[in-house]
């Protein structure tokens, strides 16, 4: 069946059976929210054929991502999600079941989270597109902000970035399929469709916030942009140790050192944390958090943001244009 | 200039220089609200080709309607609103001046309304498409539902619906043009493009809600359809008397009787209030509300809805499929 068998009208009531949770009632949805707490908005759109495409992304892991993308947004801000909207613009030959798989994608993580849908929209459109606001609520001093990080603090990243980057690239062209595992394949394609976002930090961090500011943002534009935002931000630099971040292994056999360090800086989509806090909290937090975290440098007064690669050489991070290079 | 010539990444900080109410500060932006109030959310999608025209809207005439429609949504449940969300996907081809257009329009009535921006996405897309979502806050006792209509209640309409059809039709085909004076010509066009939310009735609510439940929703999709969601929610019926809608004078001298009302019950994107509410409380609301509102029917506990015509006759008002006519 296809999306104008059903007509537009029908069509909102429709999907909301494929979103159990959903508290799109018939009179609007009201949330409450703890008068203590500020309330965080996030939105996001993604374009078919430019932020996904039926050959690199099932309609559950367009669904799943465009969730995880907000998630990481108020993860970011160390805010909780609250609620989302999701707006769907959908042309009319559109197979219902696509929807369903959206949804299927979209549903895992808000149970996981126990986010309600509390609002939605649905028209028809020549292009696919999701429209997702997510509401987060947030303590005051519980908020990571990008510009108030500080001189001597260290860079603390979570998580290995370039996964997703590996992933689409096993997606998009065969060549690395033939050297790697099929488990190892698996690994870097769900990251790449299926990236979870690192809302399970925020409680280590609250613990730290009684006493620490925090500052930080999200990886989702990559971890070099995270990392040139917050220094631009907060108005300093920073040093990156090369030898200190994380490298997929899996990879390096079968790329370059210097083609998987451009993945790991500027790949992208990878929804970690990039962290600004005191060594001594770091530590600590590092303790936390085991294997999954890496203090991979140290913010400086000066505002030069440098990589210092094993051979001593030293590197300009750099936002050129629209993409950003090292050089 | 074009989108293209700025490039994606700096094209959120060009956008934030069209909107100087913006608060989508560096690192988000956190609301307050009165613990006392609850929150509402909506969400709408506009659709180039679908939802608006370059022919019948100008870019400032989107950017209006696309705010208008989601502040006449919190009006709809009663909602003050308290702040909006704008992701907008454009072609790289789209001149700037279209998107600056588009928010000479989103200002005007964000600025009436004292409404921030706190949350903003852009990307490149085949398709122009603006997804705005909207926050607002009520008193748990001034929400406005659609579910709670009693039988012996009146409608109330507030405007005059069938205005926006009209500066639509004259949009799209001169024929309506040659019969019409210039300045009715303005008004209809007006109505159809910057059509105001009727957040002005709330405050005359308020004091109703004291002591009195109101039940209603916005009239965006027409008249009819806002008649049969209310009773279709509320398990009552409804009886219209034609003669007591509202009629546009300047108009039925051109088209036909039959053409008239079907575009005042039909047309839709009217953007005004149908309440139903007790008669003598109605009568009070309509004294304040001046010629601006109208008592045009009554609930009933059968749940047929009527159209009482003037010559006696008896018509029952439908719905058919994704169209809604009368026979």
């Amino acid at each position: 069946m296809r999306v104008k068998d059903i007509g537009e009208q029908k069509l909102l009531e429709k999907i909301k059976s494929f979103c159990p949770k959903s508290l799109i009632g018939d009179d609007g949805a009201v949330l409450s929210i703890d008068p203590l707490q500020k309330i965080v908005v996030t939105t996001d759109i993604l374009v078919d054929r430019v932020h996904f495409s039926d050959t690199t992304t099932p309609p559950s892991a367009v669904g799943w991502r465009s969730i995880s993308a907000n998630l990481s947004d108020l993860a970011a801000m160390g805010a909780t999600p609250v609620a989302i909207t999701i707006g769907l613009a959908i042309p009319k030959e559109l197979p219902v079941e696509w929807i369903e798989s959206l949804y299927s994608g979209i549903n895992i993580l808000l149970n996981k989270y126990n986010i309600p849908i509390i609002g939605g929209d649905v028209c028809y459109s020549p292009t696919k597109i999701i429209s997702i606001t997510a509401i987060g609520k947030v303590y005051p001093n519980h908020v990571i902000k990008r510009s108030i990080a500080k001189p001597n603090q260290v860079i603390l990243v979570t998580g290995h970035h370039g996964m997703s980057k590996a992933g689409l690239e096993l997606l998009s062209n065969s060549h690395l399929k033939k050297y790697l595992e099929k488990e190892i394949q698996l690994k870097f394609i769900n990251a790449h469709q299926y990236p979870e976002p690192r809302l399970d930090v925020l409680p280590y961090l609250k613990d730290i916030m009684k006493t620490h500011k925090v500052a930080g943002m999200d990886s989702s534009d990559g971890l070099a942009d995270a990392i040139i935002q917050i220094c631009e931000m907060s108005g300093v630099g920073a040093e990156i140790e090369q030898s200190k971040i994380p490298m997929i292994d899996k990879l390096s056999k079968y790329i370059s050192r210097e083609e998987a360090l451009e993945w790991v800086l500027y790949g992208g989509e990878d929804f970690e944390l990039v962290l600004c806090l005191p060594e001594e909290i770091a530590f600590k937090l590092l303790h936390k958090l085991g294997k999954d975290a890496h203090i991979i440098g140290r913010i400086i007064k000066e505002k030069s943001i440098t990589l210092l690669k094993e051979n001593s050489e030293c590197l300009f991070l750099k936002t050129s244009g629209g993409f950003q290079h090292f050089s």
